[in-house]
């Protein structure tokens, strides 16, 4: 049966009388217990006055509102009336963007959708700083508050577009990396990034809204994905129960590609998992003229072989401001098919001709002109952002064989692999592999699931399967730390060439000798 | 296994490593889990960076400190080294009176005793005028304070006579009336004294002592017992897991006299109980010069039907201060033996001679005089005194043959009658035969308990099965509503004589007829 994570559930209990003089939250306990399969709700000590006060004046006939946590249900409200809709917000906690949507926990309906830069990048763009940052006096402060700040005004956002109050919002889902889920619950993440790399919790406990002081409900639970590690985080196991990895009778595997690449291969047997640094270049911030996948980005390119004029698509079909990751992968892909970067992924000048110019740090090459660019300025792609795109997909395709190689499981084993983040909403599988980033595998293989982390915090706001398995796929999932992996140093040599050192790997790729 | 409400369990987890990358509350969670049945236990948001953060610093090995709630266990602290005691408060919290023991919860020791007047008093004597107050602007919450800060007090003078810090009693015991457990919540008792006499909540789920403001350790857990109505409270079911009535084979009766009259009779099959109001003549505070059993009080009285001499023992045998319960139960049958007062419980002048003199209210009788007390002032009772008496014993046997009645128990059958209370502690079953109060038994059928309402707390300190047995017994007792039963009206009627107008229900008790 599929639980939400809270209910609004019916209850007509006989009024007390001098026959029945049990007490009034006993009395509603009781008339709820043959809805909750016969568990005796608790009811938190804050909370007692309130159910009890509120079930009297509705003459004991009304609407409970009952957390489902792991463990025994919590009461935490009564209703005269059930209300329109009872509503959940389930949350994508990202480094530099939350994205949220509300939805109606009875029937899983979308209420509302919206999206917020994470208002701690003010304190640094990636974890790292943040990390370090959260070390000084009141760091920790700072960013927690800034963290929670960021979440209430998408709840308020939220709330203003499905037109319900803000705190009649009941239940919050939380997915996000282990460092931001530290974040949120103001906790000390000083050896998450300090080996051996251990979060102070994997799996917290639900808490109530109140407890953080989030501007929904107070009584909301807010239930967060548990993590498997430092680098491997809820916002992964959202990925898997949303791609259903854990429970595919055939080998499968997961990539989600953020500011780390994040691997996961396994089937409903055994699951395995790593995560390395690789996507910086393909994330907004880093390249200088990439963007977050979002309008104005250019999302698809394609180079003429004959006369060198480059197509390209931008998200929201507006001019383009920039490259988002699956628009630099494209881009770097036909610069090598049309032979304008060599294997090494340098610039040849000869082939670029006069798209190439001099910057103050090397090559440049002008993908869009200033003329038809969205604010005046050339989009280009520098040598220095190109070299770190390179290091990104060699980093990735090492994550990739390591793991694999761990377990036995050659690349054409995999009967799907599921492409999951900003990266996988947009990639075209087959670009990725012209670079080596990819296995050279049929397209087919290739499925994106979109924003993963998303659709996982939705799951857990809905079924009570979604979070039963979430905190088995701990349990389950075996990490592989990469950090200190010799095996994995040793692949991202060979892995620094398009498309690769061992270009029998990588058979339908077309491969151009020497310079 | 006798599980105490808190326990202290030694830890060593195989620190973190890169090959083993559990974060710090999961290791710890996991490590524990065999020691507590495989039960996962939870940590309350406000609780886990200390208890993480302790762990840590404590090199992974040291001492969980985890409350045994009815349902998961709840880990709330973490310890380098066990301490040399954990202790926990077991509390009477009384209408007038707060008696506590301070116990070492590993081995049940008794490590402090104390008792303390309860602080509402200023607000009204009885309960009744208290929930009066509590519906005034702020009057709850002045209720509410002064009994925490009664305990408060009675927890600091605890720690002082054991050597603990007071911050280290780790787990809170409550055994007390319905209104004064809902004062001590800060929840309206509004209810309680109007028909059809519905608490709040019988059964209140566990808190923490930080919520409620409490200065012993603010994670120690608060366990209230449950109460049956608004008339028969936790302090009644504590006399019931003291006695053990509730698994006995033989049918028994427990009675519990304070200020009102609570009575119980049944076995381990069926419980019935009923309470009605019988015991204010019994208590300080309404007799004139009544007093509660402490030092000074008369508990025993006899008077040489030769000489008219009276003979008294007082408690810590000092000079007399007034009479406890005990104390007026036994004059009043001397005095009744002696012919010095009718069947009606009026005074014979004659037969009183000059220790009867005529007071602004009537009649009093000069038990001690003025030069023998403990103050100068004598010790009296007055015709008032005796009136509300003759009204409270009348009550009792009155409850007692309407609750046996109502079940088709004959008092011949009950194979014990437990005495629970003040009254229970210092009475003589006897003179209570001969006022007519308790009925006409063998005197070994009667056995005190003594303060069973702490007995009852100190063993939900102890035990895990006198904390199920409590929720059990919520359900499992049958309360008969006595303020609107017309048989107890009858039979009320009847016993307002000494010791009944049908004599033939105390054979052992001499009968004087007319005047």
């Amino acid at each position: 049966m599929l639980i939400p994570l809270v209910r609004a559930l019916a209850v007509a209990a006989p009024p007390p009388s001098l026959g029945d003089n049990t007490g009034d939250l006993d009395r509603l306990k009781k008339a709820l217990a043959p809805q909750l399969a016969g568990a005796m709700p608790v009811v938190p000590y804050h909370r007692l006055s309130k159910v009890a006060e509120r079930f009297r004046a509705a003459g004991f006939t009304g609407v409970a509102i009952v957390n489902n946590m792991v463990g025994a249900p919590v009461l935490v409200d009564f209703l005269p009336q059930p209300q329109p809709v009872l509503a959940g917000m389930a949350l994508d906690l990202g480094t530099t963007h939350l994205e949220a949507t509300l939805l109606d926990l009875a029937t899983g309906a979308t209420l509302a959708r919206a999206d917020l830069e994470n208002g701690q990048i003010r304190f640094g763009a990636d974890i790292l700083t943040r990390i370090h940052h959260a070390g000084k006096e009141e760091g920790l402060t700072e960013l927690h508050r800034a963290v929670i700040g960021s979440v209430n005004a998408l709840a308020v956002e939220l709330a203003r577009i499905s037109g319900l109050p803000v705190a009649e919002i009941r239940a919050l889902s939380v997915s996000g990396n282990t460092s931001m889920v530290h974040f949120f619950l103001n906790i000390n993440p000083y050896h998450l990034c300090r080996e051996p790399y251990i979060p102070m919790v994997n799996a917290p406990d639900p808490c109530l809204a109140g407890e953080l002081k989030l501007v929904i409900h107070p009584a909301a639970p807010v239930w967060l994905l548990p993590s498997v590690g430092s680098y491997f985080g809820g916002d992964l196991i959202s990925g898997v129960l949303a791609s259903g990895l854990d429970q595919q009778p055939e080998t499968c595997m997961l990539i989600d590609v953020g500011t780390n690449a994040e691997v996961i291969v396994g089937n409903r047997e055994w699951l395995i998992a790593c995560a390395g640094a690789a996507g910086p270049a393909l994330e907004g911030g880093v390249a200088r003229m990439g963007m977050r996948a979002g309008p104005g980005a250019i999302e698809h390119v394609q180079i003429d072989p004959d006369s060198g004029e480059i197509r390209y698509e931008t998200i929201g079909k507006g001019k383009p401001k920039g490259l988002c990751g699956s628009g630099l992968i494209d881009l770097v892909a036909e610069l090598y098919l049309t032979r304008q970067i060599d294997i090494r992924g340098k610039f040849r000048p000869k082939a670029a001709g006069d798209r190439l110019i001099q910057g103050s740090e090397g090559w440049q090459f002008v993908v869009v002109p200033g003329e038809d660019s969205a604010d005046g300025q050339p989009v280009v792609l520098g040598q220095v952002d190109l070299d770190a795109l390179m290091r990104s997909k060699a980093a990735m395709y090492a994550i990739l064989t390591t793991l694999t190689n761990q377990v036995g499981v050659a690349f054409g084993d995999l009967h799907r692999i599921y492409v999951a983040g900003a990266f996988g909403r947009h990639i075209s599988p087959r670009q990725a592999i012209v670079l080596g980033m990819l296995p050279d595998l049929p397209l087919a293989t290739y499925e994106p699931v979109g924003n993963s982390s998303l659709v996982g915090a939705q799951r857990i706001l809905l079924e009570s399967q979604a979070r039963e398995r979430s905190l088995e796929l701990v349990r389950k999932i075996t990490y592989i730390e990469l950090n200190v992996n010799q095996e994995f140093m040793l692949r991202f040599s060979g892995s620094r060439f398009i498309p690769h050192t061992d270009h029998a790997l990588f058979p339908s790729v077309p491969f151009f000798d020497g310079e």
